[in-house]
C-alpha cells in the first residue's frame, strides 16, 4: 500500500522566538499542502526569562542542563509561551494546530538521561513514540506543533533537544506515513564552501556521504547532524533535507537519501 | 437518542498549585469514571512569576488585568507550568490527558473584551466552541485538560477566566453528550449556615433558588455562581455540581438542576 505523504518540520528557537521572523516563518508552513508536524526550539527565550528568574543557564556543548528550576522555566517557556504562540499564529492562518508535549496523549516517552561525566538533571533521551495517536489526530485534519518537552510516564516533565524529537517523531510515524524530515538550518543547505551558496550539494546518499567525509566536506557539527539523518533514513524516513527556514517547500536544500 | 455522560470539573489554582494538593485531587479525578474533562486556573503562580519577572498584578474584583506582558505569563503559566504538570501527572495515572488552550484545535475562540469603565486587556469573551472537535478527541480516549486561555482567530490569545471556559465548554457539548459540570469551591456546596457543614443544601432547582434568594441564603458572590449554573442549565448541560475539591464523584456537594 503506498503510504502518503507528510512532512515534520524542524525549526529552532532562533526562527519561531521573534515576531517577525516566526510570522514569515508561519506563511510558509502554512503553505505547506498536505500532512504536515513542526517542531520547534525556545533555547534563547528559555535562557533570557531564566535569566530574569535569576536562574542561571549551564550549557554542555551547546545542550542545557536541567535543573528542578530550570525545568519549571522550560515547561513555561517551551510548552506555554513559544508553542501556543505558533498555535494561535497557525490558527490565524487556518491550519488546525494543536501544541503538544510529549506527557499530552503520552506521545513521546522518555527516561531522565542516567547520570555519567555530565549530570544533565531533567533531561530525557526518548524510548517511545506513539506513532498511532499521532495518525489519528492527523487523520482528523490536526497538525501537531510539537514542543521540545518528554514525559516519563511517572508525573514528570524532560527537557528532550527539538532535533531529536524531530527525528523520534519522524521514525515513530514512519509505519503509519511516508515521511520527509526537514531540518531548517542557518544555511541553504550542506555546502563545499560555506562561504557561497551556490556551492551547495543538492543531494547526499551514502555513496556520497562517505567521499563529502573522505574530502572533509562533511567536518565539525554537520558529522553527527548527517549521521542522525542515515539513522532515520535507516528507520523508515523516506527523506532528510537540510534548508534554510525560509525554503521548506521540498524543492531546495540539500536532500538526503540512501 | 441517549447521550452518553460526561463530567467537566473545574478546579481552582489554589488545588493544582500545591504539589502535594495536586496530586490528591489529581487521584480523584483520575478515578472518575467515563468521558472527562478538566479546567483549570492557575492565577496564584501567574501572580507569582510575574513578580520575580518584575510586572506587577492589577486585579478588579479578583479578575486580572492582562497587559501584554502579563498574556506572556499567563501564557507561560497556564499554557505551561501548570497545564503540562498536571497532563504528566496524569498520564501517571494512566489518564490519557491532553492539555489544551483554547487556540489548539480552535476549540475556544472569543474577542478581546471591548474597553468600557476598565480596560481589562488581552482578555477574551468566549464566542464559540469546537464540541465537534472535543467530542471527537474524547472519543478516541483522549481527556482534554483546558487551561484558561482563549485566542480571538487572529493571532493572538486572550486570557479567558477558567469558571467560563468551563461553563462555555459544558454548553459546547451539550449537543453530543449528557454533560455534568462540577465546580470545585472552597466549601463542601451551597450551605445554610457557612460556618456548618452539615447545612449543605443538597438539592436546589428553580423554585428553591427563588425561595434561597429571597430569604438570603444565597447571597454576596454565590448569587452569580448559581445564576451562572441556571444559565448552563438553560443551555443544555443535565446538571451542575458546586462542591469542594476532595468530593467530585458526582454523589456530594449541591446539585443544582432545572
Amino acid at each position: 500500500m503506498n503510504k502518503e505523504k507528510i512532512n515534520i518540520i524542524k525549526v529552532g528557537g532562533k526562527i519561531v522566538e521573534e515576531q517577525e521572523t516566526l510570522e514569515k516563518f508561519l506563511d510558509n508552513f502554512a503553505s505547506i499542502k498536505g500532512y504536515k508536524i513542526l517542531v520547534h526550539g525556545g533555547g534563547r527565550s528559555a535562557t533570557q526569562i531564566a535569566g530574569k528568574l535569576g536562574i542561571e543557564s549551564k550549557m554542555v556543548d551547546g545542550r542545557r542542563i536541567t535543573d528542578g528550576n530550570m525545568l519549571r522555566v522550560v515547561t513555561m517557556v517551551y510548552g506555554g509561551l513559544v508553542n501556543k504562540n505558533i498555535v494561535a499564529g497557525l490558527q490565524a492562518r487556518k491550519v488546525n494546530a494543536l501544541g503538544l508535549t510529549g506527557a499530552d496523549c503520552n506521545v513521546l516517552r522518555a527516561h531522565k538521561r542516567p547520570v555519567k561525566e555530565i549530570d544533565w538533571g531533567y533531561v530525557g533521551d526518548v524510548e517511545s513514540v506513539d506513532g498511532e495517536i499521532l495518525y489519528k489526530l492527523i487523520k482528523t485534519g490536526i497538525v501537531p506543533i510539537m514542543a521540545p518537552l518528554t514525559h516519563d510516564g511517572e508525573g514528570h516533565l524532560l527537557n528532550t533537544n527539538a532535533d531529536t524529537i524531530a527525528a523520534e517523531t519522524a521514525k515513530g510515524i514512519a509505519r503509519y506515513f511516508d515521511v520527509t524530515l526537514t531540518y531548517c538550518f542557518e544555511h541553504p543547505g550542506v555546502m563545499h564552501n560555506p562561504e557561497d551558496a551556490s556551492s551547495i550539494i543538492p543531494l547526499i546518499n551514502s555513496d556520497i556521504h562517505k567521499k563529502l567525509l573522505a574530502n572533509g566536506t562533511i567536518s565539525g557539527g554537520m558529522i553527527p547532524k548527517i549521521e542522525n539523518a542515515f539513522e532515520a533514513l535507516h528507520n523508515g524516513v523516506s527523506k532528510v533535507i537540510i534548508t534554510k527556514e525560509d525554503a521548506i517547500d521540498g524543492t531546495q536544500g540539500t536532500h538526503i537519501v540512501i
